[in-house]
């Protein structure tokens, strides 16, 4: 199916192009100059650092569906800066309390407890501004359509649920449903909010996004297996981040529940499921998604 | 002037009919089922307290201009959810480490550190998401037009990067323009957003805008002065929290920088400047805006 679908596309050489972009528009946004060294650690927080998925699930959902390319990096960058205000306070000593993050201090312990919670929660903040700004650039009715669907994936029915899930569920077994609902809200929502902003960049039939929903939810899922697989399989090095900590903060994952192979599996059949969704989109090229969600369930780190 | 221009309004009962609406929206839009605890710690943050000074301002600020009512309650709910955050996240050990806050223990204390941090992250989350409705109650220009609003006065240049400056003054003195630029953005931005957001709910010309922006700049100002004051002056049980706790953690504020008596002055000035701009928005019946300022500066708790 790849082969057929995708002959020529490179996604190396697609995001590199994309990746530039977004990195210098975080750069742009995420000021130095906010008062008191806050700039400083959200700068710390975000640049430099991190796949940049979810942008890049953005940016592709848009390209899929010629959607407006100004509202489409806001929308990515939007998206990192949840994601990074999420590792920040994950981090913290009240939750994860991890010191390592993609091969650096975390952000608490380079620039303290207090300015780290303010960081994340200045960035949060952050991603809604840039969803909304001055001007007719991003037309209002794609402006709201984002802060609905990043605030959606964000909150309570969200990222911020699913790390509730998880906090609670230490220590806890729970069966496959339990996981898998847990990793939906934690990982996954962002994941498949990615997709459908970027989908709501352009004017997409319900059809069309129903499938794409389909695909992001399954590459989102399979982001979270593969995960899990990596935290046992590979080391510190590699993954930029503390290996082994889930089992070590005796937390639940796939592998604890399903064991390793068929973790290994199941992260083949989600990644059939989301080409599956994406041939299901009726959009003429999808290449990028597609080669997107390879990636993820490819990827060594 | 006060006599002459609100003779008969009673805002006793104008606020008791919005804080009745406000209180129901937010028992409705908070909901108690979010994952594995979390809407219970996030009810608790918002739920049985406060003054709903912020929702009163921007129900105040739309009926002067006519606004949209749907969106009015929205806003109002929603800036309240991002002060009700940051009080949440204020509260925390590694910020002010507080344990009493409206006469209850606070959000860590009841619920934990870990589940503190996600229910403040969450209800920022759920501000916006309230902002941004499906359907057509509320135009997409109006609900952009408060994602913008919001997350300027919630952000790294509105009240997080207050807060930073907060946190780095501790211990330090600072003059009376640091002062004001702290407070300025620490509880004055939200403030004035709750105003902004008010009047975005309808119709303004430019000239009604910069006017409102001016009073809700006053009132913000003012609202801090008069906090400092009784910080000094109010006991912990009229208070609701913990009384001389700026003193107690070294943290400059205008009793400190000013003295008492000039404190009172500054906040009577601030005042005669609030009700100054409103009669320059020519807007016919800024009633409850005045009655709202001057309550602000005559409050005792």
């Amino acid at each position: 199916m790849d082969a057929a679908v995708t002959p020529t596309f490179d996604l190396q050489a697609w995001s590199a192009r994309h990746l530039a972009t977004v990195e210098e528009a975080l750069s742009r946004w995420v000021v130095a100059d906010a008062p008191a060294g806050l700039g400083e650690a959200m700068r710390y927080a975000v640049l430099d650092g991190g796949k940049r998925l979810r942008p890049l699930l953005v940016l592709a959902a848009a390209e899929a569906v010629h959607g407006n390319t100004q509202a489409a990096l806001r929308a990515g960058c939007a998206v990192e800066l949840i994601h990074a205000y999420s590792l920040v306070h994950d981090d913290m000593p009240c939750m994860d309390n991890d010191v390592l993050r993609r091969g650096k201090p975390t952000v608490h312990v380079k620039f303290g407890e207090a300015r780290a919670l303010l960081a994340g929660d200045a960035l949060q903040a952050l991603a809604f501004e840039l969803l909304a700004p001055d001007g007719d650039a991003v037309p209002p009715v794609v402006q709201a359509r984002l802060c609905r669907l990043l605030a959606r994936s964000a909150g309570h029915e969200g990222m911020a649920g699913g790390q509730a899930i998880d906090l609670a569920s230490v220590g806890r077994a729970l069966d496959e449903a339990q996981l898998r609902e847990m990793h939906r809200l934690k990982t996954g929502a962002l994941l498949q909010g990615s997709v459908m902003m970027g989908a709501a960049c352009g004017d997409t039939d319900a059809a069309a996004r129903d499938a794409l929903s389909a695909y992001g939810a399954a590459v989102g899922l399979a982001f979270q297996v593969v995960d899990d697989i990596l935290d046992v399989t590979a080391d510190s090095a590699t993954l930029g981040k503390t290996a082994g900590k889930d089992a070590q903060h005796d937390k639940p994952t796939y592998v604890s529940v399903l064991g390793l192979e068929r973790s290994r599996t199941f992260a083949r059949e989600l990644l059939a499921q989301a080409l599956d969704a994406l041939a299901r989109t009726g959009l003429p090229d999808t290449r990028a998604l597609h080669a997107l969600a390879r990636m993820v369930v490819d990827r060594n780190h």
